[in-house]
């Protein structure tokens, strides 16, 4: 294989949410146990926004981008100014520190651009990134595609232990400069505690890390949950981007947007990159931005319940069957253990869709010590979230060893 | 400098279009010859789709995407497979070769998305690609970005002789793996010939050479011009990329559409980068490339027809100036150059845009060497576009040397 050849055979995305049509099921009729199992398709990949409906007044906002024309067509590269002004003011409201509109914010297409762009500013070949084990997909890829070494660090999360503290700092010691992370934690959602965010920020500060934290479901907490933002910590680190967007809860992922926001030099160098990527959000998307942080009264809480309703039953349903299961305190994301089975993890997936209608994303994503869970966006509708659950329990006992 | 600082630096964004606002303006009254020139201001660096307004239907394309929901929210990386099925169509008729939707055509974050991912496809530390001088600024930018090597090869556009196709085979020869170049040319306006193209496509496949064909402005094309596919080509290289995309021509860049299509395990390796770099172009957006190449009859006649007239008013003004210019065979660049001045090519452009309302785009961003010639994008206003010309030459005597 050519340098080029392995470079792209580590970035396969076959098993990515949402690239499963790409997916061969011609041997699997082979392996197959007992009937189908008939019910409501169920794509827990990603969020169904035809279940959670994107925010009220979304449109509506589009529209008025394409009526401005020109001005909302063509924005500066990391986005229009008067619509980072209103952005950068509720993101200081909400994180609890100040972000300069003009210098400290990057209007981005999707919170994967933001982090991609992220990335980019501060790996470059030889680059030591610490990364959590498991967190989401694209963290490592993004890495290894830059050419940075993965120094991982685990997340324990059955027993809530959360951050191994101690080996973050060993991989600072090792010489990690860059360190990003999810809060909640995606897979799992976990939400960082205030000891833990505490602690990543002095260190980083002592070591000269850059951090970069992806904040994506940090609106939608559920009851009795409180949340620390690493930006607003006293002791904090001289480079840091916090990433945030309106694509899930608010579901608003088929407009694109992302933000990245933090050190004025790193926005700086992610615009320069933005440039030469896709040069800037689509300019009436970005319209759509000024909905955010503005939802109507009750809106956000009912969306929360509503999210909490369908997490608690489908936590009981996977743990009455015996499969560990942590209790996510934020996010649509739930992050099942499965026993063993007969079939490879991969094959289980894949047997779950083309038998069981039920599509998720295999735990091997994640982190390399993950592969026997499965992942489960549950942002679905309720009742054929649940029964969809069922089919999964229902399928694990067909294979179960 | 870190190697991080130095990647950045050759970025430089500053000057880029669009970017302009981000200039200083401070130390330009010192050097300022004359009052200021009043007049409706006009920014050349881009179209004005005020003045040019989207295809007809695109607004209503947009929005039944939106009401589609999650289908069109959440589509393959490579985009809708029903979408692409009809833009495959298109471009095959339109460019005479045929498109496997599924395996051989991505959508993608506008054209410049689709750069981006072409040459992060095929380029990697080391790789020696051949870039024409005078072209496109990005191209030169992604080369550095990805680490590979540039081997300029030179476009002689005054006396139209075309690109030197003995320097592009010493290129070859001398190990170039990619070569990138825009037909029509950004920034000049040149359209290939047939005999460059068909010599560029027989070499290339003699030599194993990548070729990435930017023909974004294809359909834009003035009275009596003719236009050859490189993908059409009976010997053509076995790895080739064609991009296009509705952003210019169709006025809708504010959707950021565009799209890759060729060998297919090139399309491959630039879906899973999509897949780490923005996920997929906004999946509402996508839904407006069905009024691609289905345009209300007569439509695109007299769009180019109007631009055509704008044209040819431009050239009369600036060769009345003596300022050679070439003409544009298709697209809306016009690439006058100026006589030798006073102030430097970077301060003649900031004083263009202070001192007479007139944003351009300097030379030096497509070529080294094309340094005193200034880049506009004439779709515009016509009245106001003819009056800024004027300013513009007007400009140009003050500070003549």
């Amino acid at each position: 294989m050519s340098k080029l050849e392995t470079k792209f055979a580590n970035l396969g995305a076959e098993n990515a949410p949402g690239q499963e049509v790409r997916q061969s099921a011609d041997d699997l009729k082979s392996m197959m146990i007992g009937d189908i199992l008939t019910g409501e398709p169920v794509d827990f990949s990603h969020g169904d926004v035809d279940a959670f409906a994107p925010t009220p007044g979304a449109r509506e906002a589009w529209e008025a981008g394409f009526e401005m024309g020109g001005a909302q067509a063509y924005t500066e590269y990391r986005g229009a100014s008067v619509i980072r002004d209103q952005v950068a003011d509720s993101l200081a409201g909400f994180t609890g520190a100040p972000v300069d509109a003009v210098d400290e914010l990057i209007i981005t297409p999707g919170t994967q651009g933001a982090l991609f762009l992220a990335l980019g500013a501060v790996v470059d070949h030889g680059t030591k990134v610490a990364i959590v084990e498991p967190d989401y997909f694209a963290n490592r890829k993004l890495v290894t595609f830059f050419g940075g070494t993965i120094l991982p660090v685990t997340l324990h999360y059955h027993d809530r232990a959360g951050l191994d503290i101690t080996a973050l700092e060993a991989a600072f010691e090792a010489g990690a400069k860059v360190f990003v992370f999810s809060t909640p934690n995606n897979p799992t959602g976990q939400v960082y505690s205030q000891e833990a965010i505490t602690a990543i920020a002095a260190l980083a500060r002592q070591h000269d890390v850059t951090v970069i934290v992806d904040q994506l479901y940090s609106r939608l907490r559920y009851s009795g949950e409180t949340y620390t933002h690493l930006r607003s910590c006293t002791e904090r680190p001289a480079n840091l981007v916090t990433i945030m967007g309106p694509s899930k809860t608010e579901s608003l992922s088929g407009f694109r947007l992302g933000v990245a926001f933090g050190t004025a030099s790193l926005i700086d160098r992610m615009e320069k990159l933005q440039a030469i990527v896709s040069l800037r959000a689509a300019g009436y998307s970005q319209s759509t931005l000024r909905t955010w942080f503005h939802e109507p009264e009750g809106w956000m809480e009912a969306r929360i319940a509503q999210h909490e309703a369908i997490r608690d039953d489908l936590l009981a349903i996977f743990r009455a069957a015996g499969f560990p299961t942590a209790t996510p305190q934020a996010g649509s994301y739930l992050f099942p253990e499965l026993p063993k089975l007969i079939v490879s993890p991969e094959d289980v997936v894949r047997l779950l869709r083309i038998q069981a209608g039920v599509t998720v994303t295999p735990g091997s994503e994640f982190a390399p010590h993950t592969a026997s869970s499965i992942r489960l966006n549950f942002s679905q509708d309720h009742a054929a979230s649940v029964a969809a659950a069922h089919r999964i329990v229902d399928m694990v006992k067909r294979y179960q060893a």
